[in-house]
């Protein structure tokens, strides 16, 4: 069974080595008309698909938030299976972004409902301010079951500094802190795959391009998941610096800037998937020049 | 429309004003063999309205942990959902333990599905790493509908000091800076019900009371929701370091110690929901005396 960080690289060299990813985040009042007369749900589960549809071949993976799917309760949760199906089937790598988090038996239940399944995500996404037994459940089933997870250590929004930015007498910041410790639990053997990267990965949001050179070196196993780029305000070169000068090591995610690239001026008159697609294409585009 | 810690405050006064919980965490593997029977999904929520049927009018309030039904998919989140309907129906207060967690917009998502919907949990569980703009969409949800939340502020598992107790200069743990943010943004006017809390509470783990002590000084406003007695290994003495003088401020939760009474030797031959009604009124008591 291949490891995922493997997976992930192999993905994005098939994807014209393009480090990008897709994110689903479908929020029914900015879907394109003819998707909302049907109801809520299968508005957005429609136009996940859609989407899905217009980047596989652009970019190697896709990350559905759960949260969209989640407002809509049990009913919305069964479009997002359909959806990291889907995306799954047209051979897209399908991070989950979940942000799951809890200790001991609780974390186990997690890891198996969203790693353990067949039908579950390649990877997800976790919070790890319960340490290491919050997280080593998640890990071993990803480990079981040739997934993989992105523990959250920095993240891209305004007052996260307010928080993760506290400081030892040392200057040592608490994402500082964090990454050490995850850098820790994900390098252990059986966890590293054949390109020298853990299948246990960090996001690390690109508000602060500094910020990821130093954890790029606090964290040499790991493959960042950058959100941060387009509309949360962040460039391709600000995104990268979470890279290894061999233009490895990250993913970088862009969510609404494409998903609803059809809204934009200059894609007016043009159907609504090809809009997508070509913002895609932009997307990639620009990460791999960023990267050369 | 009543603030929601007015609400659990007056449901613990009518429940012999014991302020304990008792949390759903149903793993099939454990039921009553009467109850395996059934597929596992159709199982855990036989149980759990069972265990509601059961504690009803002992204690005040429940606390489903969602991993152990999302550990089924969207089936198992149905189940969740009849879960959480039925405690309310039977006049508990649900704390839906769900640690959700995330920034702006996707949080917004998380907070309409949790607490936005008629048929949503009294409270929720959040992760607070985001900090303010992680929280505030939970809070804005919650004030408008009569909910709560409870933030992670101190978990209770033997890894989270590793994390959490990370220290300043000053020897200000992590945690501790992450308490006065939540007091700040906890006690903001329009939250804060009569009784003098707000509908921000905290999640305080009790393994160490001395710390327990120090955040109730931290956080005047909160009350405490505080898992680890029991199983866990705290006793009440420990649990009531998480009260104020005058006995409130906090609700203590037990989870496997009253779900699984039935396989205690000392119930052997008893019907299992008598076992889990006398293991649940034996905590309410122990409870009690030790806030005396």
């Amino acid at each position: 069974m291949e490891n995922f960080a493997d997976r992930l690289l192999s993905a994005i060299v098939k994807a014209d080595r393009s480090p990008v990813c897709v994110g689903l985040d479908p929020d029914f009042a900015r879907l394109p008309e003819a998707l909302k007369s049907a109801a809520p749900v299968a508005a957005i589960e429609r136009f996940c698909l859609g989407v899905i549809e217009a980047v596989a071949g652009i970019v190697p993976a896709v990350k559905p938030q759960v949260a969209y799917f989640e407002r809509y309760g049990a009913l919305g949760v069964s479009a997002y299976e359909k959806v990291v199906a889907a995306a799954r089937k047209a051979g897209l790598i399908v991070i989950g972004d979940v942000k799951r988090n809890d200790i001991g038996s609780t974390a186990q239940q997690y890891a198996e409902g969203h790693l353990g399944r067949d039908d579950s995500a390649d990877a997800i996404t976790v919070n790890g301010y319960l340490g290491a037994d919050g997280i080593n459940p998640f890990i071993d089933v990803a480990a079981r079951t040739g997934r993989g997870l992105f523990v959250l250590v920095r993240t891209s929004n305004p007052s996260a500094a307010l928080v993760q930015d506290f400081a030892d007498a040392k200057g040592k910041r608490f994402y500082q802190h964090l990454a050490e410790h995850l850098a820790g639990i994900g390098g252990r053997s059986g966890l590293v795959g054949r390109n020298g990267y853990s299948c246990v990965g960090a996001v690390v949001g690109a508000t602060y391009p500094q910020e990821a050179f130093l954890l790029r070196d606090l964290m040499p196993q790991q493959i960042f998941l950058v959100p941060g780029y387009g509309v949360q305000g962040a460039s391709a070169a600000d995104c990268a610096a979470a890279f290894k000068r061999d233009g490895t090591g990250a993913i970088v995610n862009a969510s609404r800037s494409v998903l609803y690239a059809f809204s934009q001026q200059r894609y007016a008159g043009r159907p609504w998937q090809a809009a997508v697609a070509e913002e895609a294409k932009a997307f990639a585009a620009d990460m791999k020049q960023a990267l050369q």
